[in-house]
């Protein structure tokens, strides 16, 4: 006979005390994520891909009834092509993956696996788009990503390979262009409050922290609960950069040549760090109800053998309703494990809502429900469950979302001084809202002298209310720092 | 002024006189796929991609129906990784693409990318299966593979880089596995004569031509117009040879030490090529109704400015009533374009039904329908539209199957003798039927000597009818043999 190992226990350390550790045993514990046998990647398990299923389905949703199409596009990028647009390779080159060797031959001209797409589906363009009637062009691929870093990786946040969409759209005229950025902009903000429940800045980037190629960056930035911000999606005004280099030129209506105006934009699996880091406690990870694969379980509780029958049957019953109305519910029905045990793990993997029947609740013809946010129990007569359950997913949903848009409010600090700005970083974190003059010197030695780097530029723009927090000279823009991760 | 470059015109030789060309402009001028710039690769369009999206809806839902959940692990597997098992590590080491450089440094292990996923997989089974409750596991991963070919490529059959999904399961007996493995065979069965009206043949692997570390390999077999036989999807019963090798173990009921006992099994976008190949003709693709993203397409038919409107309305009308019975309909209302040019350029993407509105439509309330098989065009009053929409789409897609059906018998041919197989293979092609003394040796020499290799053992055995084909000794076997892609 051999002995079983002990399975996993729960969270070892506090969220607000080893914010770090904690992320790191989440991520573990809940099954959401395990370090592959390779560096820097991890296995995106069963939990985690289901809610990247889920910000699939609804972006996949929205972008088509835009008219984007899905495609997809190969991931070697010959090194050749990749060098075409000089910023562009500059500003990914330190972190390619390069394929040398095919079978047993060394490539005559070696290939990246892509970092991003511009590249390889721009050149396609050139072939494809002719004339006005071809335009716009609105594709979209969901696909790996390999970028090498350097820098210590964290699971979703920051791997060698993670998956995301990028979106490609050619279009007759800068304005459309502009229009298509800041539609996709509002998608992605969408998706990110409503779903995610993760509030967001949102503006544009400076010069110095644009996507390298792009004419202008906007991006949606939110806070982690360390102070730091995370960038969790850009949407970008490529202008006629690629479509020059690239040669994607059409006969206009006016029967003249012109460059096409191009954007690009994409999330990434980092929005499921970012759900982890945001909602998460002490128990485990918090999915919020309407981004969560599995809203409610049903976990039947007895005792005595005789009982057994009477509260599955209950269980089960409560299961079909609950599922019949649209919400997603597992019963979990297993026999080798406790009760106890059960409510551990379902709360380490964040389910937003449990539904307990036990002897008392089949007495009594009720249910107990148990929130995972507040663990607040609430017991609700039989008929009312699937009302009531509506009620509570609602209820868990806004409470998320308003508890982090707090945490976002009180992580908002105006400063007029360098040292203010210092003691505030130093002291508390999150979003620093200051003035600045434009001047990238002034951007690149706050970024030196303190790791803070100017997140977003806010589309309105605001009347400084000091000089620039850096040089003293005269302000230009009312812009928010942070350090990011 | 700049004179526009012509659209594309029709395809230019029969699907009968040259069937390699054939394939070739129906998958380009289709606008399924166009040749990437990077060797042996693809661009997956719209078109294609669309018809990857229904595959993958339909086979998803039904393997988690069956409790099978999505995943994703890495692409990168560490070479050391690769080699644990011999004859797998064999099997693929041929046509492996590696990576050798990460940003600028030599890596200290090169890294395949993944030709399959077993190895990388398996190992983190290795450490996540402990006891019988942890099985069994069925994880299934929708991603990219690379296979460096030598062979010639072609698109979708044969290309560097291809989309599958690879289904991995791990089980506490031999019966559990076998089960997995015929129920897998099953739903792609299902949605290979179902949806895609392609029907296959059924049955084993042959010792030699099953997956390089298996127990044994079911495979679905389909003939293409060339006479030649095109895997369309595996399914793997791998026994305990992975467990063994990555040390999977459990401990039972019997609280006793088991290795597990595993399957894999996919299918690729190899589907599409198939699909295109079968029922292709030669005014382009046709894609069966139940497996096409696009069902049925309205064309408006007017020539004076004073017909317009009428005419526009009525489309309109008849385009949302489609759509909102569920039949995937599109209204081509482009005013650039001609009928007869939007006829021809939808009738080369394949779309089954074209609806078409023109004055004397109007004028009699009838709609006029056009089959994309037959081209039988068919009036039916305006308020019988919607039933005989759905009464033609049904009919399509029996259609398209049953004449896919019909090939297939007519080239099932049984032999005798060698001289007969010979004779066959040179002047007919397809299935060949006969009997086999289940000798390696004999199988090898049938390959060397005519290409042709076998392509399934039928699940039911039949008595043989002659001796060995090829050594003439006693025969054991029934089996079909085909040249294949």
């Amino acid at each position: 006979m051999v002995e079983e190992k002990k399975p996993d226990i729960g969270i070892t350390v506090k969220k607000s005390e080893n914010f770090s550790e904690w992320y790191t045993q989440a991520i573990l514990k809940s099954g959401f994520a395990d370090y592959a046998p390779v560096k820097g990647c991890i296995v995106f398990r069963e939990s985690s891909y289901a809610i990247w299923e889920k910000i699939q389905q609804i972006v996949d949703k929205k972008i088509k009834e835009k008219g984007h199409r899905n495609v997809y596009f190969p991931m070697f990028i010959p090194e050749s092509l990749l060098r075409k647009e000089a910023e562009h390779f500059e500003g990914f080159v330190p972190e390619c993956a390069w394929v040398t060797v095919g079978g047993d031959k060394q490539l005559a001209e070696r290939l990246a696996i892509r970092p991003t797409s511009e590249t390889i589906i721009y050149q396609m363009y050139a072939k494809w788009i002719r004339s006005w009637r071809d335009l716009p062009i609105k594709l979209n691929q969901w696909c790996n990503i390999v970028r090498w870093e350097t820098k210590a990786t964290k699971p979703f946040l920051r791997t060698r390979e993670f998956l995301w969409q990028e979106g490609h759209t050619a279009h007759a005229t800068k304005e459309e262009a502009d229009k298509e950025v800041m539609e996709i902009l509002e998608i992605y903000r969408d998706l990110m409050e409503n779903y995610l429940a993760i509030p967001v800045l949102v503006g544009k980037k400076s010069e110095n922290e644009k996507f390298p190629g792009a004419l202008y960056t906007t991006t949606l930035e939110a806070i982690m609960p360390d102070g730091k911000a995370l960038q969790m999606g850009t949407s970008h005004n490529l202008g006629q950069n690629f479509s020059k280099v690239f040669d994607i030129k059409f006969i206009g209506k006016d029967e003249k040549e012109h460059y096409v105006w191009q954007t690009s934009w994409g999330i990434s699996t980092r929005l499921i760090g970012a759900l982890v880091m945001v909602h998460g406690d002490d128990h485990g990870v918090i999915v919020p109800p309407k981004i969560a694969p599995i809203q409610a379980v049903v976990i039947p509780i007895f005792y005595k053998e005789v009982e057994r029958e009477k509260i599955l049957g209950k269980a089960r019953e409560i299961h079909e309703k609950l599922c019949k109305e649209g919400i997603s519910t597992v019963l979990d029905d297993r026999t080798e494990y406790t009760p106890g045990w059960k409510f551990h793990d379902w709360e380490l993997k964040g389910v937003p809502l449990r539904v307990e029947i036990g002897p008392k609740d089949v007495e009594k013809s009720q249910v107990t429900f148990a929130r995972r946010d507040t663990f607040e129990r609430i017991a609700v007569k039989e008929e009312e469950a699937v009302k009531a359950a509506k009620k509570l997913l609602d209820e868990i949903q806004s409470n998320l979302y308003n508890r982090a848009r707090k945490f976002l409010e009180e992580h908002i600090t105006t400063v007029k001084t360098y040292e203010e700005f210092k003691k505030v970083l130093r002291e508390k974190g999150g979003f620093i809202r200051a003035c600045w003059c434009l001047s990238s010197e002034c951007e690149e030695k706050i970024k030196e002298e303190t790791g803070a780097t100017i997140r977003i530029l806010p589309f309105e723009k605001e009347k400084p209310f000091s000089n620039c927090i850096y040089c003293g000279k005269e302000a230009k823009e009312v812009v928010y720092f942070a350090r990011a991760y």
